[in-house]
């Protein structure tokens, strides 16, 4: 078995969890697998980076960030590989140079494009325990990338499909995929398998466990993604293309309270709105998440989304920049809401899951401002006071605690 | 002017420092020149380091020690091209990897071999400060490697060899080399200029202020250094081959006191035997430093020969297991020791430098254990504690305070 274990920074936050996550290598390694690490930076060392260079240059170019910040899984994977030598495991570090990890050339937000594997197979070959810098990549000009949010996770799961791993294990603080939220809902359920589709609607909805880039991945070179514990020895969830086990109509139920509703009203019916103002915001790179257009009064038409929480006041001072090519009456922004969403790839053959999420909600009193679908999810929003109530009513509603 | 400087741990150790730095390359580029700098890990971080891995591994691979060190010069350049970023200077940062600076593939202890210009010539052309990471390489295989003590002046000087640059300048805590150590000698007198030749044999013998490997290849690739202060504007010694100023008699008195004395007595007097001695050391990997073979009594040779205090138990353990082989009668060990050496290229073309220095020595009172003298330097041993004394009578005897 070839396996890929990724390892966050809390896991080796210190010398003691270090040394878990070897003696955890090793077994495996014992055991005659292939193993490859891949790690982020020690606990808060990122942040602390990253105040450093904030301290010198409020605005460090996005070059000589990477730079700076890929200093942190090096220091990782030497220490590790340190580790391993003192267990007396044969083991080897390599960064992105090293790999080679190429990638997109933008820096601070990099994709990856290609990974020679060459060098790493070696490494297995002489059977050491292969420890990679996760998170960085290096572009066509030598520079060094980072893969911006959750990172190590896409370096992990492109690493598993370069080298057709048996298997991607992503070690996290939980010991797998719950049906909802397990500190909000307190029947939520372990999942023991979840489709890639299911968990990318959960990762982008805010489940918080993997981050979509690397579930978008995992699905595209259909590697097998297990999500477990790095402190326990349960058995985790395994993320995958087809199920095994009997479809539920629904499969979790997912919380992301970070949203901030914006609507512009009043705007002229005719095409090309939606784009002008969709376009400027790209523009200023703000990222919308739901879009809902909604017939208005005498020929006009409204437009709402939701943004994080954090640029809605950037994407206010956008619109309010563009008013009048818009052609605008007005903006509405509605902060602290949320959105709820139910997800299962079970409800494709099944009409009847978006309303019996609105009854149950009804039944709740909690009131919805606004409503997406896709095949798989049902999202909606709602005041973010009510958050806790909604996903215990939606999450007893659907059966999941079963 | 195409100028290389280089700039230690202590210039770069903190926020004002990174910026007394970055102001000094912002003038010298604003003058019009091409600017490369080089630097080390900043103020005490590469001890820092070893501790961590030390703590993880008492004895930790030199391969992954290396992965880990190599942070530590990355760090600061990339802080280092964020400060003249903000002084709005065009700058960037460069790695081992991204030079490339190939070395030899022994770890901790590389040597350089070769340098691709091609990135820098590039980054210079489009009018960048040039920031490149001292003390480190690239072997062969792709791994790090650091370059050993002093790594960091032979990276700037490399550079400057490599562009053929107009001047290397090294950065230091002293404004530049003395006739003796101001410490020890009030009266040492800055020089202003010094051949390669004198400052090799200065370097060697504990002067400290530049690395003999750095001033051995400077000497090779004639590349003019210049020795300064990071602290005042004041002008340095220029180290190269001619120097223009007539020639004195002697140019400088060194001081090294970290220095033992050891005796292998009775010998047999055939071929062999110093070899045998001397291989037996090497083989353990220790630098023995003078050497002196006399006739013992009774058809029998003494070898005695000085190394630095630190090693001297280790050579002691490696003679006492080959007294058998060696066919020794005995070992005597003198600690507490000390070297001083009067350098000059003047002294080839007058014989009675070494008399004039004996005489001094003796006129103080002063017992010499061993003499030893190249072509442009007489070394004697002394007693550590007549150091002082001694090296300002020497200083005094040969008129260099004028």
């Amino acid at each position: 078995m070839l396996v890929v274990k990724k390892f966050g920074g809390t896991s080796v936050a210190d010398k003691e969890r270090i040394f878990n996550v070897a003696k955890r290598c090793m077994k495996s390694y014992q055991a005659g697998d292939d193993v490859v690490v891949v790690l982020s930076a020690m606990g808060k060392m990122t942040d602390v980076l990253i105040d450093q260079a904030k301290d010198i240059n409020p605005n460090p170019s996005k070059r000589e960030l990477d730079m700076l910040l890929t200093t942190g899984e090096q220091t990782s994977v030497a220490l590790m590989a340190m580790a391993l030598h003192s267990l007396g495991v044969p083991a080897i570090s390599l960064n992105a140079f090293q790999v080679a990890m190429h990638t997109t050339s933008n820096c601070g937000n990099a994709r990856i494009k290609r990974i020679d594997s060459e060098r790493i197979r070696h490494e297995l070959d002489q059977r050491k325990i292969v420890i990679i810098t996760g998170f960085q990549g290096v572009n066509k000009y030598d520079d060094y990338t980072t893969l911006g949010r959750g990172g190590s996770d896409t370096t992990a799961v492109a690493l598993a499909a370069a080298l057709h791993a048996d298997s991607c294990e992503i070690y996290t603080d939980v010991d797998g995929i719950y049906t909802a939220d397990p500190r909000l809902v307190k029947k939520a359920r372990k999942m023991k398998e979840i489709t890639y589709d299911e968990m990318l609607d959960l990762a982008t909805l805010g489940a918080g466990v993997l981050h979509n880039r690397s579930v978008e991945m995992a699905k595209k070179y259909n590697v097998p993604l297990v999500v477990r514990s790095s402190l326990t020895d349960a058995e985790g969830t395994v993320v995958k293309e087809d199920v095994k086990v009997e479809r539920m109509l629904v499969s979790g139920v997912a919380a992301d309270k970070n949203a901030t509703r914006i609507s512009v009203v009043g705007l002229e019916d005719r095409p090309g709105v939606a784009f002008r103002l969709f376009d400027a915001l790209a523009k200023a790179n703000i990222n919308v998440d739901m879009i809902l257009q909604s017939i208005g009064r005498e020929g006009k038409k409204d437009i709402s989304f939701t943004i994080p929480e954090d640029v809605a006041d950037e994407a206010l001072n956008v619109i309010e920049k563009n008013m009048e090519r818009l052609k605008a009456e007005k903006v509405d922004c509605k902060r602290n809401v949320a959105k709820v969403s139910v997800v299962g790839a079970g409800m494709m053959s099944n009409p009847g899951v978006a309303a019996k999420m609105f009854e149950c909600l009804y039944n709740s009193n909690i009131n919805i401002n606004m409503i997406s679908t896709s095949e798989i999810r049902v999202t909606v929003l709602i005041d973010e006071k009510e958050v806790e109530k909604a996903i215990n009513a939606v999450h007893e509603a659907f059966g999941l605690e079963d």
